[in-house]
């Protein structure tokens, strides 16, 4: 696994945007969206720290990096900090997405709509079973693994998501960052090789689980 | 609404053994895995960190919790460090688990390997769809939600993964923890109030790709 860059390179406030503090801002957007939508226009820092379970002075330090935003004593514009954290974390524009392995995990990606909903849009489709290449699946048609080098580049695509067998996991991603691909999110249980320029994000959803086991287990004997 | 704390992901500082420190450890657990199969027998800090991209210091850190393994110059036994760090993630024993919402994204987990290597058995399935309640699915018959509070505590399930849409969210998590299950993995883009007791590790896979989009963004701007 490929350590994420632990700072990036920025004017002032803007620097030193850790990975650990990416996250929390992804966390705060999804509740400062829930709270848009109850007509909310301003939230604190201690609410919002409630809200989602982290303390108010981290949460200031988080929202610290995105310049000087919110007024003592009043709170932050629950709009302006939306549009800080976008561009905080890159998602102020949209990303099209590839999607390798075309089973049941892909058929659950392609029908979230939490994807849409973020600024991410799924534009190709690959699999190497011969049954399934040139099926459409959800309106995308289902392309072979020669098609990657071809495909990838006229879709637009920089992110994909890897849903394939172990044993393919590696050799799919050499196709796809040959390709142009930038990001990998990688669901399939294998520790990838990936030139220093290609981010991964691993989902082991076993790993995923023995975190769970293990926070059940530390809580059973508090 | 629930009063009181919300999950008990956040820091997790009150363990010897830290959450961060718990996701490294399943991730040493892989690479030992992999090891083993490959019929090595020792292996060094160093080798085990550069594996897996972490540094030799922190691996010997994070190894140190459990207890005295491993001897200077000669490094650790492959097969008792995988012990020990099973033994650390509370994953020595099987752990049987519930999944509510039976799509797409249910059927790929139940048809995922990973689960049952790492001691993990999926034992109950629900859905409130009444077409698809009594039908079987992997081996696993389908139950509707109002069957929650007899088929979890007869299945001895201790852990639920959630694959239900967002607003049903919380009402299968209260129905779930009424019933026993002690660990919630939430995939449901929902944040859910749960007993201080119950611990919930949330999967929000448009979250995943969000951090990829950073990371590549930070890697562009470098």
């Amino acid at each position: 696994m490929k350590p994420g860059p632990s700072a990036r390179e920025g004017n002032g406030s803007e620097a030193r945007l850790s990975r650990a503090s990416a996250g929390r801002l992804s966390l705060y957007l999804r509740q400062l969206k829930g709270c848009v939508q109850e007509g909310l226009k301003k939230i604190s820092s201690s609410q919002l720290g409630e809200a989602v379970g982290i303390t108010d002075v981290q949460v200031r330090k988080d929202l610290a990096h995105l310049g000087s935003l919110g007024q003592p004593g009043i709170g932050y514009a629950t709009d302006e900090l939306i549009a800080a954290i976008r561009r905080a974390l890159g998602i102020d524009h949209d990303w099209k997405v590839a999607v390798v392995g075309a089973g049941n995990l892909a058929r659950a990606l392609l029908r979230y709509h939490g994807f849409q909903q973020q600024g991410f849009s799924i534009v190709a489709l690959f699999d190497s079973d011969a049954s399934k290449i040139g099926k459409v699946i959800e309106g995308l048609t289902v392309h072979g693994p020669a098609d990657i080098a071809s495909v990838v580049p006229a879709s637009g695509a920089e992110l994909a998501m890897l849903t394939v067998p172990s044993e393919a996991a590696q050799s799919v991603a050499d196709a796809l960052t040959a390709a142009g691909i930038k990001g990998i999110l990688n669901f399939a249980p294998a520790i990838l090789r990936l030139p220093h320029d290609v981010s991964l994000v691993p989902v082991d959803l076993a790993m995923q689980l023995e975190q769970l086991a293990f926070l059940v287990q530390v809580s059973g004997t508090n």
